[in-house]
């Protein structure tokens, strides 16, 4: 199997044509499209104290609508962070998250082995969760209840714009600071049909990543009023993120906020158009049905060491993905993660079309 | 004075000449070297894995004859981490370090209020420590003593090497584990006579910095056995510093490493000859009075409210700068800090030599 998946991970990466994710550029590029986009001015900050991180902060401040912002390294120290902070706030270490989380998954529980924060779980692992669920949690004394919107490990999904304006309110009501997991927020105004601010403010403090859709290289913002900010500095000091430089990051943010945001309404369209594309193939199923964002997963029912040879032959034959590594794999399905980006840009829907129709010859043998 | 101090700083920034610091470039410039030294095929790693990163790690682990190395976002994260390591290990919070470490000043009391240790001061803030000072401090239940060669805060001073080898076989026989703490580490093999790998050998494990001697942008190595390090990442994930992507730090400081490290030796001794020329001046006093690496720190006995709007002017007039900006004042003298870089090499000795002759004047009246 170990080969098989080498295999497909060649294949996939050697493609021109990618209905996932943005277009790949090789390092050199990338760094020297940097360069390029530098004003003969500009110079490095200096420990986070300079006009080119403190104007880039200030922006993404303003587009969403909170007081202040530090750029910091990832979001696995930015939200431990703003949870920390809340927790000494409330004298309280109780903080609330869904069982998917990205600190329950993939941060090596740091939340509790680092950062001294006893995590409460909220709601059931493949549901949104709901006001009942925020409730249940809140019956332990928490400081603060972490969203996330998008929900990543559940395809994205969101909860309706009502129900997140009453658990915001009721949050509020009851003391509970709430913190947005906004790694892929970028995606939510398009789903909302609201702005970036609108969605912010149901919320005390946000987090964003400028890596993921925005194709930036690392980095994230912390989003709070002045005083949690200059709290959360002391913290993202102690745990190392205030770095010397982080002018290559925020260059690369900047950036990505100009490229891939005008585009993330596009991106949704075309990840609801590609998720009932392959849905009328026999052995796929998307999880949701119709995306709310532009990610969504994708269920394969068949045997993963039966099919995925077959398509790392179709990616090569068709110097074209379709779809990326599976994540996940049962004894007769595998899944996978579908991320729409600007690759998705580079072939018509006719032509996309022509390569399904070719794509699903694979499923119907 | 806070105008006194920006005029230093603008009049400092503007100069073409310095006796200190590195050549500065533009960040446009240093993004662009960056893109240049690149190969076309070379790729960013993901969260760590990949030849890019993995291939200088290894480099950087035989350049001090460790078995592993790990490239991290900084030092304030790579020492705190080891510690915490060490500290599990021997099931002791105790962790000892001089009064002028890092830890101890620069870095919001992170190894308490985050990593959950418990420093013990070792010997006295002027002086390097001592073997009694180690045996002292090791009354406590130490699981490891953090050694910082050269020590910053005091000036570059290093222990005598039979010192330093007696200290290290102290500590070993006594199962206290031995950290050094190497951000300016490169300085030391031209003031031991001896290679990087013999100093390493004497701890168990290692950080050093990429951005200081070494002109990177930021980030810095965390060196052991396999063991050490395996245990090191988790801590690092959990800190929020594996990152996506770390490449542009990677290339910047194996440019670095190639660029600078050659020239250590004559950076000592450039440093060794600054200092008695400005010996020379009645006010002036260096600490230590024969630097022993390529830094010392220099006492103005002067009110810095008189002589800097003096050296400000001098600045302006000459294009160059002697002295960099006070980190420290009294009533009637001032300290700065002086670390010798490739700056130094812009002009020959006489030149320098007949900027030192002007600069004098400043403090003969």
């Amino acid at each position: 199997m170990k080969q098989i998946i080498d295999d497909f991970k060649t294949a996939f990466k050697n493609c021109t044509y990618s209905a996932v994710h943005h277009k790949k550029l090789r390092l050199k590029q990338q760094l020297q499209q940097l360069a390029d986009a530098l004003g003969e001015d500009e110079i490095s900050e200096v420990y986070g104290y300079g006009n080119l991180i403190e104007d880039f902060e200030n922006e993404v401040a303003e587009l969403l609508g909170k007081e202040a912002a530090v750029f910091l390294p990832s979001g696995t120290m930015a939200q431990p962070v703003a949870l920390k902070v809340w927790s000494e706030a409330a004298r309280s270490p109780y903080v609330g998250y869904h069982p998917t989380s990205h600190l329950q998954l993939h941060e090596q529980n740091g939340v509790q082995a680092l950062w001294g924060l006893t995590p409460i779980s909220l709601g059931s692992p493949l549901h949104v969760p709901t006001l009942n669920d925020i409730k249940h949690a809140a019956n332990n004394r928490l400081a603060a209840i972490l969203l996330e919107l998008p929900m990543r490990e559940i395809g994205g999904q969101l909860p309706s714009w009502d129900d997140l304006v009453a658990q915001s309110e009721w949050m509020k009501a009851n003391d509970i600071k709430r913190h947005l997991d906004g790694a892929r927020l970028w995606q939510c105004p398009a789903a909302y049909n609201t702005s970036l601010a609108e969605i912010a403010a149901l919320f005390d403090s946000v987090y964003v990543s400028f890596y993921k859709d925005l194709g930036g290289i690392a980095g994230a913002c912390l989003l709070g009023d002045r005083a949690f900010i200059d709290q959360a500095k002391i913290w993202i000091r102690r745990a190392g993120g205030n770095l010397y430089s982080l002018a290559p990051y925020v260059v690369a943010a900047r950036q990505g906020l100009k490229t891939h945001l005008p585009s993330m309404t596009d991106r949704r369209t075309q990840a609801i158009w590609l998720a009932e594309q392959l849905n009328a193939i026999d052995a796929f199923q998307t999880w949701p049905s119709v995306p709310q964002t532009n990610m969504f997963r994708l269920r394969v029912n068949k045997r993963a060491e039966d099919v995925l040879p077959k398509i790392s032959q179709w990616m090569q034959d068709n110097d074209c993905a379709i779809i990326g590594l599976p994540y996940e794999q049962g004894e007769t399905h595998f899944s996978c993660e579908l991320t729409v980006g600007d690759a998705f840009d580079q072939l018509t829907l006719e032509q996309w079309q022509h390569k399904l129709t070719s794509f699903k010859c694979i499923f119907s043998e």
